[in-house]
């Protein structure tokens, strides 16, 4: 078997070997740009260790791992155009180096691209593929429109909020694993249950990104901590908060939220000692914990060998216990 | 045998009991708005003209007539951006009624949802019609980035010129009538053809177009003259005129074109004037019938009956052959 580094190297190399070099240039061009600034190639490399896993050809499903990254870098390049970032990774984003126009054009051929790839799959799987390809393509839309939803409304409720880091962020992960293992012909039912173990495994890891980005320590986290309640962003603990302050804290919270020019160390120091009071860091571990639970009973009726289990265990250790 | 006009009227029944039920709302509803602000729904009926022309179940067609409308209408949406227009068919375009990023993230579920369509197919032919239509929709995206690299160059070749409207224009006609009989059951060499015969089809209108914007009659064309020349664009009248032009013509035309600010009706009225010295709407008509040539040279090779050619036949006279 081979580890996941070992994986992701393989992807990378697949990657750079299929780096567009079609015309019209000022199409293409910004795309190899994206493409090369980095990023952890998570979603291709689950792809290929479920395929592993289940004991299918890897360099078969190379394409579709590279149809996955595509569509996720796609969703990167239009969602920093919408949410006005001139920064990712440390370098300029498409809109910024480019303009506008290019942001737009350049990730919409970068969308088609990546449904072509499917192209290249075994034609037994290629419906079922297409399928789970397109529905998610939608859901992971529909959850960009829900979290801009969220920043004109004054009160998200928990459920609404985890549907959207679901559609966000877990479904594609989720599609990923499923992907993987129809390439690696597993059976229905475990091609399911690896959807749903990297779909809890997702919510787990954003919640987990919630709770770092609040109560994570800067040299561990590798950036100041913070970011959301200096933005007013709606995470599982302000969400939480909001329901659990007595009238004074609560008025306190809202007042911050409303106030357009602050200190921000003030700011992060007042509002988390609210979060403190009320437990929050205690309440995000707990939720966190409830998807990890869930994403480790869908992975118990796996028929895959306990050995084989073990990885799948680890990734979820590895990805989700994150250090505070 | 349907005429063009009732499949006209059968597709527009799909595409409305088809619309957007889905939440969230913000996400669906702009595209709602903007299927609904009209067009001539003409890839789709000639998608469904193909079938029906080939003796297929034109009902069986509808979902790729749908997909291909809903990839139409999203490089409408963002090609409004693109291009910064206020109002398309005497409707808000997306960005001005919604905002920018409504614009993009509609546009790009639309997307999606064209492709989702294609799923509905029968399993036979999907492979073969996503192959098609993945590589028409990088192909129109090629078509677009051409059109915006033209803004600033300072000259284009007549041959990238045909490539552009090619891109951008002829080959979604030619894929909806492709795919159209293919789902009618028809052989490959005839699809190939009808293929062929409808890219023409789009090269011959795209050059009318040209002409007509320049020498057309206000009363006829239902616009007033000139749009292209106040604008500057590149089209087959301004790229031969650049060529033709002795050295006295070539510097007022170019002066023309550097100004910044001129009175519309002299800039239309001299360069008018230009075009007409140089023969350029007899060109502009030979070119064009050039291309409806080719259109009627596939035509003639299809294994179709003359009474069906005759259909195809009066499509170029009613498409191409416009009044002036």
């Amino acid at each position: 078997m081979n580890s996941i580094e070992s994986l992701r190297e393989i992807f990378i190399k697949y990657l750079d070997s299929e780096s567009f070099k079609e015309e019209p240039k000022n199409l293409y061009e910004p795309n190899n740009y994206f493409l090369q600034i980095g990023g952890k190639r998570l979603r291709p490399t689950l792809l290929l260790l479920s395929t592993e896993l289940f004991g299918g050809d890897i360099f078969a499903s190379l394409p579709a791992a590279l149809s996955i990254e595509y569509f996720h870098n796609f969703t990167l390049i239009h969602d920093d155009v919408m949410d006005n970032a001139p920064v990712r990774r440390g370098f300029k984003t498409v809109h910024t180096k480019y303009n506008l126009n290019t942001a737009i054009l350049s990730g919409d051929v970068l969308l088609v691209k990546g449904f072509q790839y499917l192209s290249k799959l075994d034609e037994r799987h290629l419906k079922t593929i297409f399928d789970i390809y397109t529905k998610t393509a939608v859901e992971v839309c529909e959850g960009q429109q829900l979290d801009i939803d969220f920043e004109t409304q004054e009160q998200v409720s928990h459920d609404v909020y985890i549907e959207m880091i679901r559609l966000k962020t877990s479904v594609l992960l989720a599609a990923s694993m499923q992907i993987g293992a129809i390439l690696g012909n597993a059976t229905i039912d475990d091609a399911n249950l690896i959807y749903q173990y990297a779909e809890n495994l997702g919510l787990a890891f954003q919640i987990q990104d919630d709770i770092l980005d609040c109560f994570g320590e800067e040299a561990l986290v590798g950036k100041q901590p913070g970011g959301d309640i200096i933005q007013n962003k709606k995470t599982i603990l302000l969400i939480e908060a909001l329901k659990r302050c007595d009238q004074n804290n609560d008025v306190r919270l809202k007042e911050w939220i409303a106030k357009k020019s602050f200190s921000a160390t003030e700011k992060v120091a007042q509002v988390k000692a609210i979060f403190e009071q009320y437990q929050l860091k205690e309440y995000g571990i707990s939720v966190r914990n409830s998807y990890v639970q869930q994403a480790m009973k869908a992975l118990e009726n796996i028929q895959l060998s306990e050995e084989r289990k073990i990885v799948l265990e680890s990734l979820v250790e590895h990805l989700v216990v994150r250090e505070f």
